[in-house]
């Protein structure tokens, strides 16, 4: 028998080859959580609509979509190639972040694909590998993937939408936070944009040190404290949301919805700033835009009133102040007004 | 005071000029359904998500996305520009039918945008006008937008998570079918499939006459029978879905997950192409052919008990039939297998 020659470098197969219903027989395999011994999907993949429990009558509901070039690169300057794996764990960690802002826990996931014809096969069997081990290793116990949609675009871009439930408990809103709260923070501020930046630099990935590697993986595979969300709404929470848009954008948006001013503590900040030195002194950046305009680590932000213990994972980091006249909702740091940031999809 | 002169045409903005709270700011006063009265949404927009009553103890849940380019032009090639409006009426229809086929009724939808940064300004208000327009009009009663979100692409890209509610009732799968069972279909089959055909023609819109036109505005706002699944489930339907690729791929779907054999009458068959002879006489093409392979009317494929009185809107159009040994579930036409066809995102 001749050897076999290849003449040319074999392309792995791309998502043009396969019909519709091929490619989701390569996908639907990859979805199953079997770990996740409580799942809440009742009916899943295979009908025109799945059926999720809902048991105390309530679902918490939540979309997110991320975009090719948009959301993230599938290569960026630094060197790196972003995986499948790598998106499906984000757009599992963003929308798990959204319902455990809540005081909520995740019951199911249905996901819309859209991928480009020239997309491997492989790359979006990483994705559901991605998704499902997001699920499972950030601690969704009660989480699996009810249904999708799949089609074709010029970009790749991955929709899911979200659905929880608060056990017949009440949700935590943004607007509850009242004066002389205590605000606290779980997770982290600013380790995914200290990633975003060495990802968008020059400085090649091998070059990077462990300490300094662990920004670019937490920007890549984001871990929201999800065992946080529903601790803080038992502990008494006032007011919570996820930190994806940065901690001055976000605690405005707390701020606004509950008619207070929001102080954080020069102290905090500055230990928060510390943590991020290994990445901020490489690329010669302050690391307090980081903390300060960071989004995408997907921390919580909530408020207490000041008699309550915080529950496990949350630090103080300020408090909440009653709005005096004639003042607009606001976020200071010591009392001085603190310049606003953070992302805006169309500002920016 | 001197005359304000223009001396270019002036451009309408587009969202490239707003941020995104300034966006939002446009699109949420329109998506107030006060009409619905008996809305499930406990919390609406606002928060990290949203709040939906489900009574029952389930949800129906549903995800599905149009794509610039791939599922509708901004301009075809007969002249006809794509509005907002239609977009959001199509998503909001596209949603709504696979609730319907489920037998349950539309509870809530949460909606993730993606925009180009020059889309206009106005064609993205009447989107939301569109999405609200389709979910009164099309008489989703119980539903109503609680929330969605917003980002930049290439592309415009609509998703729409849709929920749902059975009631207490049993969802009516694909699977139920059984030998002996009528076939019947509520709504149009073949329509949107005629008038995409105009739409992709060079006969100019002024030319067409209102019985051609009428083809033309389903493709671009269909109008599923949301009374009809209910209506199904409770007259004891024993499988259905909605025919959104086409009757004969549809139907294949059916017999497959039912492991039966559907037979198609031919003179029903007939009596479906026909109506479409005011568009199919124009172009010159075989009315069967939209009748068998075209999607997007979303109108309801369902099989009954032979002892039962179909239901208002469902008119037979064949049988289930068992399989023989070595027979592969099919659908055929008066007993001669019918040619598979409709549309596949992939392989298309």
């Amino acid at each position: 028998m001749p050897e076999k020659r290849l003449t040319v470098q074999e392309q792995p197969p791309a998502v043009a080859a396969l019909s519709e219903a091929e490619l989701l027989g390569r996908i639907f395999p990859r979805l199953s959580l079997k770990g996740n011994h409580t799942q809440a999907t009742l009916l899943g993949p295979g009908d025109d609509a799945a059926v999720v429990a809902a048991p105390d009558g309530k679902t918490v509901i939540s979309i997110d979509t991320q975009v090719q070039d948009q959301d993230f690169r599938l290569e960026w300057p630094n060197g790196y190639r972003t995986t499948g794996f790598d998106v499906g764990w984000k757009a599992a960690a963003q929308n798990l972040s959204d319902i455990n802002a809540m005081g909520a826990a995740a019951t199911s996931m249905v996901v819309s694909l859209t991928l480009t014809p020239e997309t491997p096969v492989e790359w979006v069997e990483d994705l559901a590998d991605g998704l499902t081990a997001g699920i499972r290793d950030l601690g969704a116990a009660r989480c699996s993937v009810a249904g999708g949609d799949l089609g074709k675009g010029r970009e790749i871009s991955v929709t899911v939408a979200v659905l929880g439930t608060l056990d017949g408990n009440h949700a935590v809103l943004r607007s509850g936070a009242q004066s002389g709260d205590v605000l606290a923070l779980a997770g982290t501020v600013g380790h995914a944009a200290a990633g975003l930046a060495l990802l968008e630099s020059t400085v090649a990935i091998g070059a990077l040190r462990p300490e300094q590697r662990v920004f670019l993986d937490l920007q890549c595979r984001p871990r929201p404290p999800l065992a946080a969300g529903p601790a803080a709404r038992g502990a008494g929470a006032t007011a919570m949301l996820d930190i994806s848009d940065g901690l001055l954008r976000d605690g405005l948006r707390l701020a606004t919805a509950s008619g207070v001013t929001m102080d954080l503590d020069a102290a905090q900040l500055r230990a928060l700033a510390d943590v991020l030195r290994p990445a901020s002194e490489l690329l010669g950046t302050d690391p307090m835009s980081w903390v300060l305009g960071g989004g995408e680590d997907h921390g919580l932000l909530a408020t207490f009133p000041p008699h309550v213990q915080l529950p496990a994972g949350f630090t103080a980091i300020g408090s909440i102040q009653a709005l005096g006249s004639n003042e607009s909702p606001s976020v200071t740091t010591a009392g001085r007004s603190a310049d606003t940031g953070g992302w805006d999809h169309f500002a920016h």
